[in-house]
């Protein structure tokens, strides 16, 4: 009776977005404080204080028309402060028109891939992945093909090889990744990078790499993240302000699309036209202001080291093994048992919910988000020495 | 190297929008006052004051986590204050359960469509009919097919039952419409439920009312809009606040699906699948507290009627023929050459900018949107008559 591809994946749908609603259902029974849900990177932390002043200056200005339908792209001073902070982060000049402004990272990636993707190309993830993108392709038409990363969670570019066909239409990275932590170093780029030529040479092809960032400025311990542009010959960016302004119900992100790009023109053209006719008209007016006036502010990273390391060192010490996060705000932890499935379910018995792995490609993984308050890690604490004494003696 | 289909539909693109850049090039040229842009509908009004205290309101707020995620369907509170202004409006009770916040209502479409339609199933609109329907079916996979009005632009009947076949999948309506400003009377609403019923049975299929109504606040003369929900087996009503709240940049409207269709649950659920996967993932959580404040409100309606009073009856003077409008903010003009585009072109030669008929699927009128400023329309009847010259000795 409706679409018969969308009512087979209903079942199949977002782990997390379950886990969710399991955990809404868990502290309507037993108190907010009594559960700990490290399952959605919903952030439980302020957007900074710049973002609420604008938005309080936005709401008190007597300007006239700041909620009329603009350029489909969106505000010209708003991808001019967004071309500006490129320039600052990475040094990289990119002109404000290859900016197009985003209802989030998510409608970013499902404009550029439907601009890019013919019926059955296939778009290349490395485990471990965000699943929501096979969503995307799918809606795209497209079809998710996943190589495997090496045990650092580094894209093995030897399986990308053998992944990669003549219908390769783009690769999606995401580094700092969720849900690893890991950040992609420049060498890693560059080798992906000499790949992908080799397979555009081999089948005569263009391949282009969507880089979604929204943890780049969610780094620790003095990591940097490297610049797309100036490591893949055709680079896109797909940002988000959800995380690092902590923002996500807003919806605001931008497409920033290499000028260096053969025919970037036509692409962007492409992406604004796609903007428009797959119902976004243009992103949310009154966040594309708050944007232009504090895009370069972001939420405390110091303290989400603290709930890192908090959340990190007490999962250490109980004997769990997990690969320190760089960025991003995810612990992605070896299961202690061989399906993951079974450790989710014995860790909501102590009413801690968590992710199991296979949702990023990764069985035998789970993950926790630590945007969870300080206090709700900090109680946690003895309900997980309590779930890993059910492992580890 | 990117999508071939939209490649090609590049040059198809929006007249509207095209016209809306066109405006912003001849007002650089000639001044922001001496260009008379009635190409789009971008209301002029700004927000009625119960909208801008909602604003400053959540603003000034101290309350955390406002700009979290939710669920996908969107604020609870919202889709209840949603459920109670269809029941004020219409006197039809419908659960909160059945109403999700889309992004203003091209994506409550989108997603509607993408969540009902099969690969090559139909969707029929009766002309004249906004012309981004044809692309949000086409991202949809489905159709565009197009059944004839009568001369008042009333839905022909004869032509649906034509029209329809056993891939047709929903009818869109649009009352009060987009040109031409009819209401389709109850009457006609049931004669169309009538005529669907006989395909339904013909074939066997289940054929969806998507009524996109935008436009149902803005009515004149004592005009009442019917509920669609009353007059058809299958309806889903699709909505935005960007006309009736003058808010179209921050993309805000909604679904409600009525409980009466079979398996209606599974088609909520689709839709909220839908609502995530495509990108969306919730409507913007501002703009939706706002709404749950001020959904019952409406711009000045006299205002625009005195607007449209003001150029239809100018335009009727100068010798046009236009059917006058009962709602939305538009004359649907018949054209005083058979080949509008000339109009169209000899009225930009007076700095008018108006669309053409054929963007509507009706060749030989034109539109206007009457939503500008009293005194734009005011210091364009000078220029209307000299135009109207050049055809009415």
């Amino acid at each position: 009776m409706f679409n018969k591809k969308i009512t087979e994946n209903l079942s199949k749908s977002s782990f997390i977005r379950a886990m969710f609603e399991e955990g809404n259902r868990l502290k309507a029974i037993y108190g907010e404080k009594n559960v700990y849900d490290f399952s959605i990177g919903n952030p439980e932390m302020e957007p900074p204080v710049e973002v609420k002043q604008s938005l309080l200056d936005i709401a008190m200005s007597k300007e006239e028309g700041m909620h009329k339908y603009m350029s489909n792209a969106g505000y010209e001073q708003t991808r001019k402060a967004v071309a500006k902070s490129i320039k600052n982060d990475y040094d990289y000049d990119i002109p404000y028109k290859n900016i197009i402004m985003s209802a989030g990272a998510a409608a970013g990636l499902f404009v550029t891939l439907k601009s890019i993707l013919n019926p059955d190309d296939e778009v290349i993830v490395f485990k471990p992945y965000f699943a929501e993108y096979g969503f995307y392709v799918m809606h795209a038409q497209g079809n998710l093909k996943v190589a495997d990363c090496d045990e650092s969670f580094m894209p093995d570019i030897d399986s990308f090889m053998r992944t990669a066909t003549s219908r390769t239409k783009a690769v999606i990275i995401n580094t700092p990744n969720n849900p690893s932590g890991v950040i992609y170093p420049k060498e890693v780029l560059l080798k992906l990078n000499e790949a992908i030529r080799q397979v555009e040479k081999k089948y005569n092809t263009d391949i282009f790499v969507l880089s979604d960032e929204p943890y780049a400025k969610i780094v620790f311990d003095d990591a940097t993240v490297p610049c797309v542009f100036k490591c893949f010959d055709k680079a896109i960016i797909i940002n988000s302000y959800s995380k690092s302004l902590a923002l996500p119900g807003e919806r605001i992100g931008y497409i920033a699309v290499d000028h260096k790009i053969p025919n970037a023109e036509l692409l962007l053209n492409i992406c604004i036209f796609n903007t428009r006719t797959l119902g976004y008209v243009n992103a949310p007016a009154l966040i594309q202001r708050v944007i232009q006036q504090s895009c370069e502010a972001k939420v405390d990273v110091e303290d989400y080291k603290r709930r890192r390391d908090l959340l990190y060192n007490h999962m250490i010490e109980c004997g769990f093994s997990i690969k320190k996060p760089q960025g991003a705000f995810y612990l992605f932890v070896k299961s202690p048992v061989e399906d993951e499935m079974e450790f989710v379910e014995k860790a909501k018995e102590y009413n801690i919910l968590i992710v199991p792995g296979r949702g990023f490609g990764m069985p035998g993984y789970i993950r926790m988000c630590f945007c969870v308050s300080y206090e709700t890690i900090k109680s946690s604490l003895p309900k997980i020495t309590q779930l890993a004494k059910e492992y580890f003696k």
